[in-house]
């Protein structure tokens, strides 16, 4: 046995041990621990920049666990001083052209619906700039936490092209006035006023941001898989409808919910004042 | 004459003399008085759990005086420390049968588009805990007024049941990051919290909230009854339209109102300096 | 040459010196310099009312410099202690008919979809009441800054006219607890309670405005005006869509921008670390 041979089965005992899984030397780094895949942004020489190598790596770390009941939350984090400083600009270059360019938000938009489409919450760790696609990539998620250092922009316009598909998910979590503020000016917005804006759920000094991510990770892992990811899509579904046709769905989403068999085990374990054994399956 | 019919017959002539409508013996204290009608969720001992029982008095209570013109704005209040706790979990249990659990989450929407519905301004008035459906409540509700110890939440995957109806009013009042946390998470935001991200129009201290909110009613009721009305089903029509076709319905809308008695008399007084005298009628 | 001509033979070499343009006596005074319009609502007497007159002024304002490639940024100001009182009252009358206020509102949406339709951003700089709507226009621009003492409130349910049409982009802009509480109570919200519920995008003191402004004007000012065109329209485009279709049409945005002649050289320049040299067209 080689060193690379041996050191990979090492890897793989510690995998199984540890329940943690290691992806190839790559992009990103991703572990998988008690019910936690923390994919982290680890090219801080392009400022985490997301290429379409970075995007495809994003887009099979979001899905590779996704049958895996181990899995229950996923956090996007970032090594460096920049979360993200948005897409790769030589990809954009004229001469890459238009079909590289297709490519590019192509992807891009694949990853954005692999996070909506994901069974589990997905949580971006901001600590730092997120920047253009970068921004957008932390309005997409779920929710957001970041420390109380971190800047927000969507500064595409002064590079010629406007943060357009940013806007998209920002438009839906950030008040108008601030998202167009930084759409057009591409000027930054301070982690409190992305707070105000709607665009993170906390902000924390960087001291507390573990402490504060694990309050809301455990309370997640504390509860039903299943349940979980039926209540994360019917949340991106109904609002895409009218209030009475909502709640039309609604009513029978949570009958559905209901009579799963985690539905049934959480109703008796309150009742019994006990805890739940879910069992994290769609029966 | 007996006691029975003699209290009757004193209630009717309270009524009468103080313009004051008590209902029957119930989960819901109800009053009509100088256009306010209040209902008081009085159910402490459930938490003032939203049976069946309890949305079915609800809705009879926002309905009761719909056609009635000293009816001018509607206020869901409560005893006790809990606002509501939510749906009745024993009406949600596997043995109820799906039948029952249809039946909740059907005449939970009833209840919703009561709100929706209803000719007169809703406002909650939160002193404690919303939390599931009392959540829910409290984001149908057209304002929220609250005491800075008031907390809200959504725990129901917490019981195995996604609180995915209370996301429905909550996707349309609070940002989407913190609407998403609460979902996720099932943790309680605080008063400060829901007026920061949407869920409330008002907080205060408890010594504070009925003065506040008769700062709210007073306006209210200084209006025309069928103005307010035509307003607050216009509103919830055109925000389920593009921009466009919402100014198209806005402007007839407004065309309407001014053709309306109560909108020539607004006009007029207004030019005329004096107190203006409302029919509160549609003519 | 009599005297009129000689004034406006002299307005014309001042205004092809400076490179600003005076429109003639009217309702409002306009100035475009350095590539900002300011539009400045000129009638305090009538508390800058939104009169057919008036508004047909800003439209025209709005539109003339459409095709000037000089026109970057435009920002609507005001003269007096009240940005705008709103719609005039004489005009609604009842003896003014249903024609005309017809045209009122009519023209009243022509004037929001002129700002959503510029091709440039504009910018509401409020510093007083905006009422009724006077706070339509502030919550129809696309950013709007104001000073601290500046007030907002639409109170058209006093005069007997829901402020229906002011809701259609108050819902859009403000927090839902926020925006009925305005619309039912007509009580103003102070210029930090419109920052908070998302009704302008800064508040600043009197003495610091002009400065804020700068910032924000400069920065869209260093951008290329086709790049902010396409930006903007995309903007209100997508938002009507839901999230799959608004990410479909956003890769064929992206791809036209980078496609732009100005999408290439801000990519190039940055590449090359230098200032952009922007030809502002649709080439």
């Amino acid at each position: 046995m080689n060193i690379t041979s041996k050191s990979s089965f090492f890897r793989k005992v510690i995998s199984t041990i540890f329940n943690r899984y290691y992806s190839s030397p790559s992009l990103t780094k991703v572990t998988l621990e008690n019910g936690i895949q923390t994919i982290t942004l680890s090219d801080p020489k392009t400022r985490n920049a997301l290429s379409i190598a970075m995007m495809q790596e994003l887009i099979n770390n979001i899905k590779q666990n996704e049958q895996n009941q181990q899995l229950r939350v996923i956090v996007i984090a970032s090594e460096g001083p920049v979360f993200s400083a948005g897409h790769n600009m030589k990809e954009l270059l004229p001469e890459s052209g238009r079909e590289l360019h297709e490519k590019v938000f192509n992807v891009s938009s694949d990853l954005m619906m692999s996070i909506i489409e994901s069974p589990v919450p997905i949580i971006a760790k901001v600590d730092g700039l997120a920047a253009a696609a970068g921004c957008q990539l932390v309005a997409q998620c779920d929710m957001a936490i970041c420390t109380d250092i971190s800047k927000f922009s969507t500064p595409g316009a002064q590079f010629g092209i406007f943060c357009s598909t940013p806007g998209i998910p920002i438009a839906r979590s950030v008040q108008k006035m601030t998202a167009l503020k930084m759409l057009f000016t591409g000027l930054p917005i301070t982690a409190q006023e992305a707070k105000e804006s709607g665009l993170v759920s906390i902000v924390c000094r960087k001291e507390a941001i573990n402490e504060e991510l694990k309050k809301i990770t455990t309370a997640i892992i504390a509860k039903s898989r299943s349940v979980i990811e039926l209540g994360k899509h019917f949340y991106y579904r109904q609002i895409q409808h009218g209030i009475k046709d909502a709640y039309r769905l609604g009513s029978t989403t949570m009958v559905d919910n209901i009579n799963l068999k985690d539905g049934q085990e959480g109703i008796k374990s309150f009742i019994e004042k006990r805890k739940a054994n879910w069992s994290h399956t769609f029966n």
